[in-house]
């Protein structure tokens, strides 16, 4: 039989990269590709034990249906790290159903979304779904240019961005940057989609200002707990001005009923104690080791010509390459030397950077990384004494 | 900040009915309102010895994120059940979700979906959002009539069923019905979605064909593992044909990448040693004598006039009040007595029909069913003799 997919449906394919990705799960391969976080920071003693807590104690909770806003002493702990009211959080169910319900209730056909260049490549899949217009900002290391928010952006549906080591680029916002943006957003009456699940991994423990800790009612703030707990929870939130935070829910009821209680229930039972402050310093040594490994690395092996940043936090550094050189098209011929990455083009709303790429060194061990990395800078110095791969 | 909602948000509201029943909630009254399980049903002792040994055992496939189709073993474990090949099976985020992401991926705005008389109030919901003309097909208590596929129904999105003890009505469709139903919609090459939550819980155990079985490439099957396991997993699946199913995969990556690793392998471990067998006979059962209860005291004490079905399966009763009557008006009265009922005009997507309600007997023990439909009895007598209640 044939079936017709609905025209936003239609929009959907598959990429071939990740056709090329599906083979890194190969051990041999040293993937820079995942954005997963390392399974071994994992607090699965403490999930372990809070697992038994809630089995014994609190298992008709974890077990039946529950408020499709969340479970109540969850909200209650996220609004107290965030010092807000809970009536503004609602748990989701990671923080993608963030961006796709936010997608749904916010975006009309043809209504304009403004995103960073480039952008975080599975808001752009959320959000495409229900058809926008996206309109890329101009961006520099410091995050999208405030001047951009001028007239040409009047009606805009919103702005989506991610602030703190941002996915792909790793790049923080600074604090006066963060500042001017609000305001301009503010005095243009432009809401503001906050998206956060790297905030906490700043190397040095320094955490600045959220967007909307600077207007409360005028940023949509998403959360976490996939890169700080563990992402098999699927556990993440919404914080937003009442009104949204209301029509989001109606929305949510009707996409899942409510996030898992059991997941609800168990994370609360493993950071009511503040296991959390610890897991995050652990995470926090691991990913800073890492990074600084791969950066020592992309010194020692990269060819003149490749530039990349220096992240304080996060799981990614974004590569460039001489223009010229396609990081999509040298992909092929990097997995067939067991080395993964991904290519930056996807993560682009407007023009494409093809010579541009994100390494993810979050679940490589140092020395690995440091092969690695020396594999793609063999490669790339290739490419540009014109060697041709096919 | 004003915030303008999408179109399809602007639809969404909150019920008053919702806004009475959350009083229910109040220990003394006995609410027949809920959908929910009983949740002394709920395997809670396997379920914390899996928990156990999925620590032990399987921490990081439970803590990190997965493939969004599912967990494989839980995918192949469902199609064995359903012989089918597990590459047909996703698992959802509950079947809500997969209402949900059937909705996105096949309705356009004005798409006509048409639906049972009358029908699954959280379909109506999940759909709305993708703004369809739902068109209410003609039914008697075996279901849709076959013969309402017809010309006027030609080019329709899908035909949305539960074919086992619907909600809210409790009716299952003969096998006769099935096949005439699957017969014309193949014969238009019209797609079926099978919403199939209660169909483990016939009393007597009996099995009818699933539509699917009957024409596996023209029907979308949506099962669940809320009426028979726990809820509070929010763990449902979709079996579909394999381009069904693929463009609903993209469409559940965007929507939250995948459901819960943890929920997933928790319920596998849960089921892979027949634990579900065993555990649907007590849930059967249980619902058995509930129901056994709640129609011998409608029989007992409700007034001349009033008619109800009697359901073999599943969770409901749908009463008919004389004609004139209005349920929905007169809820406030039976909240006010400490007796709750769903009024059942909602559930109509066509002409509402204010003299029904549903009755759900699944979490109320047989002496407060007796007591409670004495209440409502005594109401309903009320009403008739012409009393008004303000």
């Amino acid at each position: 039989m044939h079936i017709e997919f609905s025209r936003r449906a239609q929009a959907l394919t598959s990429s071939a990269i990740r056709e090329i990705l599906k083979v890194t799960e190969r051990p041999e391969v040293i993937s820079f590709a995942g954005g997963l976080p390392a399974p071994e920071s994992f607090p699965t003693d403490a999930l372990a034990r809070a697992s038994v807590r809630v089995f014994a104690r609190m298992a008709y909770t974890a077990l039946q249906y529950g408020p499709t806003e969340g479970y109540a002493p969850l909200r209650e702990w996220i609004a107290a790290r965030h010092g807000t009211d809970p009536a503004r959080v609602v748990v989701t169910t990671g923080s993608q159903q963030g961006l796709d319900l936010l997608g749904k209730v916010l975006i009309d056909p043809g209504s304009t979304v403004l995103v960073e260049t480039p952008t975080y490549l599975g808001a752009l899949q959320a959000f495409s779904l229900y058809e926008p217009a996206f309109r890329a900002l101009p961006s520099d290391d410091d995050g999208p240019l405030p001047a951009a928010l001028d007239e040409s952006t009047a009606g805009a549906c919103f702005l989506y961005a991610q602030p703190n080591f941002q996915n792909p680029t790793g790049r923080r916002m600074p604090v006066a940057r963060r500042a001017d943006l609000v305001r301009r957003a503010q005095e243009r009456g432009l809401l503001i989609v906050e998206d956060d699940p790297y905030g906490e991994l700043a190397y040095d423990g320094e955490r600045l200002p959220t967007l909307r800790s600077l207007n409360p009612d005028g940023v949509a703030y998403l959360g976490s707990f996939s890169k700080i707990l563990a992402p098999g929870l699927r556990l993440g939130y919404l914080i937003a001005p009442p009104a949204l935070a209301a029509k989001f829910v109606q929305a949510k009821q009707a996409a899942d009923l409510h996030t898992p209680s059991l997941t609800q229930v168990l994370a609360y039972e493993s950071v009511r104690d503040g296991l959390l402050d610890e897991q995050i310093e652990r995470v926090r040594a691991r990913y800073a080791a890492q990074c600084g490994a791969m950066l020592d690395a992309l010194a020692r092996h990269m060819p003149a010509g490749v530039q990349w940043n220096r992240p304080r936090g996060g799981m990614f550094i974004w590569l460039t390459l001489p223009a010229g050189l396609d990081a999509g098209a040298l992909l092929a011929e990097a997995v067939a030397r067991n080395v993964a990455y991904v290519p930056g083009a996807a993560f682009y709303a407007g023009p494409q950077e093809a010579n541009t790429l994100r390494l993810s060194f979050a679940t490589v061990p140092p020395v690995r990384i440091e092969q690695g990395v020396a594999v793609l800078a063999g490669l790339f110095a290739e490419a540009l004494a014109g060697v041709r791969f096919v």
